[in-house]
């Protein structure tokens, strides 16, 4: 099927990013808000992504680090074809529309994707109001990074025509796509998001079950916690544990210094998920503990300033 | 305590590379060898270290990316300092003795690496008779990847002047050294095994507990591990699974790349060490299935020429 009318539900960090990405790829895109409000404190984050394009595209021009993957092919970066590729950044913004109208937004929608709060209670009423919606042909998919599509599958009505399609952030320069299926995901479903995900400029992994954590996730965490468990278990300190790693494998970053990034916050929450957290003779209580600690004394990582390294007041 | 005295006990891979190593730093290297015939295995390989050498430091003088670590520090690479560099490596090369015989390798060392094989028995035997002919003075550790110095404490007689220090191959350009300590290990020990690694250009990473794999290998083997699982469980291919892994992670490799690095049959031989890996409900078992059918097809990894990925016939 042919896609030209995208529709992004939601319009937080992601859901902006997929829209703009997709509006400078060339579809005609409508963000869909729950409220004016939500309208109010979306509207800034699309004015910073035209910003952070057309910045990005200057740069292009002269300095080969700042490429973007999700802008052009590297072999077509000139500084003519930067130039052009502005004015596709100014149409995006442009064309890019806004609405809390359920109708204007997915009455026409050939592909929907969905990117509302990670609640199953509000993502199951929003897909059962979609239905009312949403025309036969539409194909929907769900940005979750923690919830499952087989949970919304009969609440969207349309289960074959319905996946994951999940994004890394920053899209326009970390352009992961994984495209996961359900067990009643058809093949052209499946076939037409990965399709569409390369059309976005975007490098489509192929999740052919249904996976908690899609693929990079599912090594991520377990990766991530064995270092935790290290530390928690006073072997080594994360200094040690990182260069091990770094010196081990050639990455340029080892698993403390992810963790700075990914936030402490986020790394205590995927740890309390873990009933072993709760039961004090455990390595995970011993690691949700000591990252506790770390978050009361407000060192929560890169963004806080301090972490488990130090990066200088914030 | 001081150091002159090194004897490295085995040379094989890693206990001619260390020994090579130690020579180069400057210090009086003894290897002990069971048999003559260990003697005529082990000379073709400190002829290929002395080669080896020789090679890298001609290299590094015009090609930054030739540059070891373990030969000198990279802000004093010059020309100039390579050939003098040059000149160690013959020194190293002439002063270097292989023997036999007990007491000539063990009577006056000040510090032993034990390097022989992987055998709990043959380990046991050799400290045992080892202890009647070290002097009170010297520090033994071994460089036992999989099994642990408390294993072997007894035997050496001086369980607090005894514990591990593990190397990576090619240790001129993989400087890792992980220092690992016992319960028994006194902090001299710990203390003057780390500072004589960062004297042969390691970098000396502290491991405080006794930890099956030391840091690196505790990482890696769950990594590996959950990677294997995505491909056992068919959610994803393995160059899928390895661009989420570098796309996500900037890491230089994903997991597959490692595997066919490490070499099938040593994932298959730690594969088959869990328990599960005999279940056939469980993703330890499919996994070791999969592996060992293409073991079975000779798609042993990188040095097969085919792995998981393909590198031209061989």
């Amino acid at each position: 099927m042919e896609i030209k009318n995208v529709t992004v539900a939601g319009g937080g960090v992601l859901g902006s990013q997929i829209a703009f990405q997709s509006a400078y790829s060339g579809y005609n895109v409508t963000i869909w808000l729950r409220s004016e409000g939500s309208i109010g404190r979306c509207k800034p984050k699309i004015d910073y992504l035209r910003e952070t394009y057309l910045k990005t595209l200057d740069a292009m021009k002269t300095d080969p680090r700042a490429y973007a993957y999700g802008l052009m092919a590297q072999e077509d970066v000139t500084p003519e074809s930067c130039e052009a590729a502005k004015a596709k950044v100014e149409a995006a913004y442009k064309n890019l529309k806004l609405t809390t109208d359920w109708d204007e937004a997915f009455g026409d929608a050939d592909f929907v994707i969905e990117a509302v709060a990670e609640s199953v209670e509000q993502k199951v009423a929003f897909y059962e109001e979609l239905a009312k919606h949403l025309p036969e042909k539409t194909l929907v998919v769900t940005n979750s990074s923690t919830l499952l599509p087989s949970q919304f599958a009969e609440a969207t009505g349309r289960p074959a025509k319905y996946g994951a399609l999940h994004f890394a952030n920053e899209i326009w320069s970390h352009p992961t796509a994984e495209v996961m299926r359900h067990a009643g995901t058809s093949d052209e479903t499946f076939e037409t998001t990965i399709a569409f995900a390369s059309s976005i400029r975007m490098i489509p992994l192929r999740v052919n079950k249904e996976q908690p954590g899609y693929l990079l996730n599912s090594m991520l965490v377990p990766f991530l916690n064995a270092a935790e468990a290290l530390w928690a278990n006073e072997v080594g300190d994360p200094i040690d544990i990182d260069r091990a790693w770094t010196l081990g494998t050639g990455a340029p970053a080892g698993p403390f210094r992810i963790l700075d990034i990914v936030g402490l916050t986020t790394a205590y929450n995927i740890g309390i998920m873990d009933p072993r957290s709760k039961d004090p003779s455990t390595v995970q209580y011993r690691i949700v503990s000591r990252l506790k600690e770390k978050i009361d004394k407000g060192e929560l990582g890169l963004n806080a300033g301090k972490g488990f390294y130090d990066y200088g007041k914030k």
